[in-house]
């Protein structure tokens, strides 16, 4: 059903036009789309018109097409992540109320850790990340959290695959990687400085679910200093708090 | 292209499927889903398949099949709302902090207000919204700041269509919303007391971009006492300094 000449789905086809946007460009013309996502104009102009008149793409004043609000509501009112999400808020809040920096929510997705949320200070120090934004795994704290408690399969995949390296303190090397993931298993934190960026340090714990599994990872990033290391408590105990809560049903 | 014999396309079909999944009943089987979405057990299994294989949707344990977290991935990255949403958190944590009560960020979809965002403290009063929820424009503050701002046909639609009675203070006659929306555009704010629930007042204010249109509505839902109208004055600081950050790039 539904197959183009080149035996790719409808669907396919409307992800690859979703995935033409970015924040960069949040608002595309029809041929933009097109040539991004490799699409036919004929075809990338159908998808874009059924699209719209769902509500899960829009057009503004200018005739450009941007993601649609309905897209989000679709995706976000029954989705389990977004109540894992929305159960952390306050205690994210809490941390960033007592450490004063950016706090983040993250999830292992496709290889990547997935922010799902991410409160910032005004006076924060710089971070790459943002909310729907994603890092490698081998990069960042929350990264190498999911990681070490990932599937052995995924550790073997990351471990022998090419690591990108952002700074000299960029865990890159396999065998440093197996170590420090090990080091997160036995210490119960991530503890990453100058990994992305020389300034900041990531500091990241697990969120354990009511059944023992590690579902997200909760995270500050600091300034990369000696008193980096005072919030690793208040990350740890936030998270017990959240974990509480998932427990429920009272917390 | 991709027509069913209905004559309905694959991406109707497939928003009927999302559209089945809500907070209730965030895990449905296959059968439950061609069940709620009116679509043949066949068709529905197919298209479940195409969106698992991307993501969109993703089966549990159980083979229960939920809205997979690539959905909110691709709705958000680069959704405008959502960055609006964005601009708008540390606004609302600052009323949160004051009011200690819900915190709410709503805007225009569809004939409703659709709330990006909820910030709940701990003891706050009874309040029916959540995130990615909606209520009717005639019955809520922020629907009534969202409505008297609204375009004047949105305007007559509503006013000409049977009103909900959540309690004996929802305004269903259409003289008295009428004026309560010339109130709402003089005054500046929209102010019900037990308007859904007799225990809460909700209070909203619009929130205009840097060209002067009204985007959103930021609310409070506070316990309905002669203490309420203290927080009007939060609520329209708060939003100063969000329409001064949107109106960017610098604050």
């Amino acid at each position: 059903m539904a197959r183009s000449p080149s035996g790719e789905s409808v669907i396919e086809r409307v992800v690859r036009i979703l995935e033409a946007f970015d924040p960069e460009t949040p608002a595309l013309s029809v041929n933009e789309l097109a040539a991004r996502s490799g699409l036919p104009s004929s075809t990338a102009s159908r998808l874009v018109d059924q699209l719209v008149s769902e509500g899960l793409l829009r057009r503004d004043a200018s005739r450009r097409v941007r993601v649609g609000v309905r897209m989000w509501e679709l995706a976000s009112r029954a989705s389990p992540t977004l109540a894992l999400r929305q159960a952390a808020m306050p205690f994210m809040e809490d941390v960033q109320a007592v450490v004063g920096h950016h706090t983040q929510l993250g999830v292992l997705d496709r290889r990547e850790v997935l922010f799902l949320e991410r409160l910032s200070a005004r006076r924060a120090v710089v971070n790459i990340t943002r909310v729907a934004g994603r890092l490698p795994l081998h990069a960042s704290s929350g990264g190498h959290v999911l990681l070490a408690h990932g599937p052995h399969s995924l550790q073997q995949e990351i471990i022998a695959s090419p690591l990108r390296r952002y700074t000299d303190a960029t865990v890159t090397d396999p065998t440093q990687l197996r170590r420090v993931l090990a080091d997160v298993r036995r210490q119960g934190y991530a503890f990453c400085p100058g990994h992305i960026d020389p300034a900041a340090t990531g500091i990241a714990v697990p969120v354990q679910d009511r059944r023992g599994r590690v579902v997200a990872a909760l995270s500050v990033v600091v300034p990369n200093d000696d008193e980096a290391r005072t919030h690793i408590g208040v990350l740890k105990t936030a998270t017990r708090g959240l974990e509480r809560a998932l427990a429920g049903p009272v917390q």
